[in-house]
């Protein structure tokens, strides 16, 4: 079943991905796609300075994945990881609320000391590729600082990393702020990863907070709504797999349904794909322009990543022939 | 033996230590007097910055010894230490030519995010030894960055962990270059310590990279002339135990020796300790003014550093008597 794609070399994809749920598809793509095919344009708006070190979760969760290194039980992390750093900063009274592997660390360490030795982020993530072998190319969505924070209903500010893993999500939400967006490049890779792409595929990943920073940036979405584009829900059944999207659909007062997440992408959109648990949502459903298909979208492991993206890839082309005609 | 001293409460020490040599015999003093009697002020000139990260290794070695976290075997670094983040460091393909431990690099990730919040680094180590309810003293020499660099021969200049870790003091050296240090403070707290101390032992470190930066800083050569100062001879029989000192008395044309060592403090020194095995030197001294002790004076155990302390402690006793008749 992959193997047609294997064969079909000439068929570039280029993936929008946040962290994890983005990631496993990417997994799937990378594994379905010939060498050198499949682009990932990663969310940086997660990124922040930890004890001096530049962490980037949303990237090392997609190479990570990529690598097959990453933690297939808690879902973010490495594989195999020991936390005897992390021990050692409790006993020094450190803040630990940002839970750093010893192996993981290593990463932050490296990255931070070539982006303060001039290198880009997307310099230094094509080297960690291509030490771990990774055949598809992962770039950051740009090499200029971009900081996405949550204006919480009771009015404060909250980096996102303090609102995501220190507050664990749990302060209600107002919005999002994304601090001089229209000013930050995508950088020239991404944009020239979007215009050769015969398909771009919008992971399961957070619509608000994974997504729509990439989308924020000068010329991406302008650019999508030229290309073939499909969504993957990460919303089924009203919830989701992991992360805080069906919880921020419903703070911001919109039901939380794949939907809604249909909706939010509407006006790029060719192709949209949710889970077939939702079916019924779509029964009545009028907006003639984008092709659905329900299939069933949850991946606990590597499998299902490969028929997910498999499905995904035939279901892009299928919207590609679709639209020549 | 030691219980003398512990109900000496009023003898204010204060010691002037490198690394390794100076730890131990710090690590002596501490057990043998009563907390709070103790001061011990610690070269920073070797502090760098790696992967981002302000490390201080004296300090850190210092502080090891006397928390009892020091590794016995490889006289640097934490007991019991893993390698986990230096395996996936040498994955990456990253500089792993100083080697950070997973529990190691706690410290050095909380210093400097304390660093970065604003503290000062007398700050952060005074609160590493309370964590590690440490109850001596342990002083960084200035708050100030001071860095010491190595000219080589071969008319290179290296910062000094390149020198010492890196090249493994592979290159002859020509001489020391301590930028702007006639300009660099010691804090108030050093020269306080100073002004209190009834005694200021020069531990056992390296004269030219250890002792020196801290002598070069203004005031603390003027301080000492004042003082009851003994030191004790980093050299035994023409050797160090650990390090450089002997290789670069003689590439700076002196005999490597401990009658060198007494030579180079010899405009404030009010006593000198050397090893009994190197007691054919001092035969014939005859500097009338400077008062010797020749003892056993290499430091394999804590027992050694406990008798050593003690004898030193004691000759300091003799030498203050001495000095008030």
């Amino acid at each position: 079943m992959l193997t047609d794609f294997k064969e079909f070399s000439a068929f570039k994809v280029a993936a929008l991905a946040g962290g994890v749920g983005g990631a496993k598809l990417a997994r799937g793509l990378d594994q379905a796609l010939p060498p050198g095919n499949l682009t990932i344009i990663v969310n940086t708006g997660d990124d922040f300075v930890h004890f001096g070190l530049q962490i980037s979760p949303d990237l090392d969760s997609v190479c990570y994945a990529l690598a097959g290194l990453a933690d297939p039980v808690k879902g973010w992390g490495r594989a195999e990881e020991t936390w005897n750093n992390y021990n050692a900063l409790m006993e020094l009274g450190a803040p630990t609320w940002f839970k750093l592997g010893d192996k993981d660390l290593a990463l932050h360490l490296e990255r931070t000391r070539l982006l303060q030795a001039g290198w880009s982020l997307s310099a230094v993530t094509g080297h960690f590729c291509e030490r771990w072998g990774i055949n598809s190319r992962v770039l950051p969505m740009t090499d200029a600082p971009f900081r996405t924070r949550v204006k919480t209903a009771d009015g404060n500010l909250l980096d996102f990393q303090e609102y995501f893993v220190r507050e664990r999500c749990a302060p209600a939400i107002a919005g999002f702020v994304f601090s001089h967006a229209e000013d930050i490049q995508p950088t020239p890779a991404v944009l020239a990863a979007l215009e050769e792409a015969d398909l771009v595929v919008l992971c399961p990943s957070n619509p608000w907070v994974s997504i729509d920073p990439i989308l924020r940036l000068p010329g991406i979405r302008e650019t999508l709504r030229e290309k073939t584009v499909l969504a993957v829900s990460p919303i089924i059944q009203g919830k989701t797999v992991k992360g805080p999207a069906a919880k921020m659909f419903a703070e911001l007062g919109i039901t939380p349904s794949s939907l809604s997440v249909l909706a939010h992408y509407e006006d790029f959109l060719d192709g949209f794909v949710f889970d077939l648990l939702d079916g019924e949502l779509f029964h009545n459903y009028e907006g003639k322009r984008i092709i659905l298909l329900g299939t069933q979208t949850l991946m606990q492991n590597d499998e299902d990543k490969a028929r997910l993206a498999a499905e995904v890839l035939r279901f892009g082309e299928q919207l590609i022939v679709r639209k020549a005609l």
